[in-house]
């Protein structure tokens, strides 16, 4: 299989791989460096498997540096889950907990979390169809929150936090399933980050989750057992059967990444790939940018043409030129590219040459 | 990559998946059947996916005999996060609930629906260590339950059920990991059946649960919203990003089941292989079977030698003859030899071979 035959593939998540990833979990598939047995078909309590949970966990750590203070969990369920979980460990110390409201999955999350106790919405970007990101000054912390919530980058409306919101104190949950890895992270300023892996990580089936373990054990009585972070530091998330081969192919990634130039490499490559695709914009009649400029994202790039009708020709052309999924989510329309670390920089240089293509044809 | 680098690897879960499964997956890794990505990196949304996602769940309807009434899910968190939820969606009915405990899952199971309500055991195999399964007359059922839960196949004690309990009406629910699709099923009769996929059926990262749809939407308030069968019914598991991988694996599995002969196949086959291992124990003074002979289960066969000296030096050997995880659970001891559907016969065969020189070679 050449590379050659592969499109372009601008999903928001699930999204590309890197090739030398795939190609080499294909390489391993049937048996992995000689041990006679498949990733897939490896007991997770064997030496085998340990090893690459381990090495997947200390290259996680180091190239996010994150502290000793914190654990690494592998869990199920996506972000999805994380948004009932959070509350069920954190919100018992207080009753109450701050979200920052800027996009469709901090709203899931905020409503969600309305089961497990009173939720304060300390900023919203609603009024204007979450185009922005709030302003500091512009977030209002309840008193005596248990934690502050909020997305990072919000795949849908292409936006993303510029700033680490300053609670005085109160810690810092924060879904960053969309950019995690895309950029240097404090990770000692967090109480939780979180992470679908489906973006830039890995496959779907693991949500990776970093905790201040001083948080942990103080979770609500009705939480699921799986879904308890104490329980989960206490087995090192083999608690059960993790979904070993995801994690494998987190590992992969994280490989790849490392060649890349680590977090360095991608915060480079990702401000060159978002570039070239806001220039596209910045210079058109044509194309309008859905996003605030300040508040750009540089994973999930979102514009529209000047109709629906010619939003969808973009979408029907574009997949006809051997690129895929640049059709904006259907609560949001429009157009979107999302350019995840796995995107190549010739994926981002070919679709901004066929958008001025498709401009200059109309 | 040939087949003979491959081990016989008897592993209790994750285990064995068929090569031609796995050569099919590496050849499709980077480019699946010409889209010009990996299923990987599919939007789950996408048609390409739906259409991979809709065929296995026909595929699995129609070989397991699953009626209209009933729905399928694939959910994660494997059968652990089951424990939960089956008590979060079914118990508010009563509050009440009948376990049979017969192992260290239907254990697990019962100890996690206590946080949920009143739990009657209506039957424990504990005074003889999970030996035996309880018969008809020794269940003894609460009034007013709102379910009935057993495990239908004991891995680590190597016991399975050879009837299906009579509960007076009272729904049955059925954990199935480890036998699922070895047997015929009359789902009809079950409010739920769910497995985790890494001994049957997939690769672990996710648990199909078949549901009687007129069970579903009473669950308590405290429920994960991605843990409600309600929620995941009306979403067509689709509430968030499924295992997508995982699942395409799965459905590789059942293509590959539907040419050994389907479940019909499966009985045929598993018996024999089942017959080749326990005729070894039955015919040797040196080998114990561990569990009592009506109860001894088709999928995981426990047994001992003389001492705890020779059970480890059979592990240790046979690992260098080239069979792997051959030793017992941790909770159980001894040794175990799980073969699931996707063990060829050939790995029996060569295993009883073992067993019975290495019993003249003591």
């Amino acid at each position: 299989m050449s590379s050659t035959d592969r499109i372009y593939n601008f999903s928001s998540g699930p999204s590309m791989l890197p090739l030398s990833v795939l190609e080499q979990a294909a390489a391993e598939m049937t048996n992995y460096r000689g041990c006679g047995m498949s990733v897939m078909e490896m007991s997770h309590r064997s030496k085998v498997y340990i090893d690459i949970f381990d090495e997947t966990k200390a290259d996680f750590k180091r190239i996010m540096k994150i502290p000793d203070t914190h654990e690494i969990l592998f869990m199920q369920g996506g972000a999805t889950l994380q948004f009932s979980a959070v509350p069920m460990n954190l919100i018992g110390k207080t009753g109450k907990a701050d979200y920052a409201v800027t996009g469709n999955f901090s709203d899931l999350a905020m409503k969600e979390a309305r089961k497990y106790g009173d939720i304060n919405i300390a900023c919203s970007s609603g009024d204007k169809n979450h185009t922005y990101i709030p302003a500091q000054d512009e977030i209002s912390l309840a008193d005596d929150s248990s934690y502050f919530y909020y997305c990072s980058n919000n795949t849908i409306y292409g936006t993303e936090w510029n700033y680490v919101p300053e609670t005085g104190g109160v810690p810092l949950v924060c879904d960053m399933s969309s950019n995690i890895l895309s950029a240097a992270v404090d990770v000692s300023k967090y109480g939780v980050i979180f992470a679908g892996a489906q973006k830039n990580m890995a496959p779907a089936g693991v949500a990776v989750v970093i905790i201040d373990k001083s948080l942990a054990g103080a979770e609500l009585p009705h939480t699921p057992k799986l879904m308890s972070y104490q329980a989960m530091i206490d087995s090192d998330s083999m608690l059960n059967t993790p979904p070993c081969y995801t994690i494998y192919m987190f590992g992969l990634v994280l490989k790849w990444l490392e060649k890349q130039g680590g977090i360095e490499g991608m915060e480079k490559i990702k401000a060159e790939k978002a570039k070239i695709l806001y220039d596209v914009l910045d210079d058109s009649d044509f194309y309008i940018g859905c996003a605030e400029k300040t508040a750009r994202s540089y994973m999930n790039v979102t514009f529209r043409t000047p109709s629906e009708e010619l939003d969808a020709k973009f979408a029907k052309d574009s997949t006809s030129a051997g690129f895929d999924n640049l059709k904006g989510h259907r609560v949001a329309g429009g157009l979107r590219a999302s350019i995840y670390n796995a995107m190549p920089i010739e994926g981002v240089l070919e679709l901004a040459r066929f958008m001025r293509e498709f401009e200059k044809g109309i």
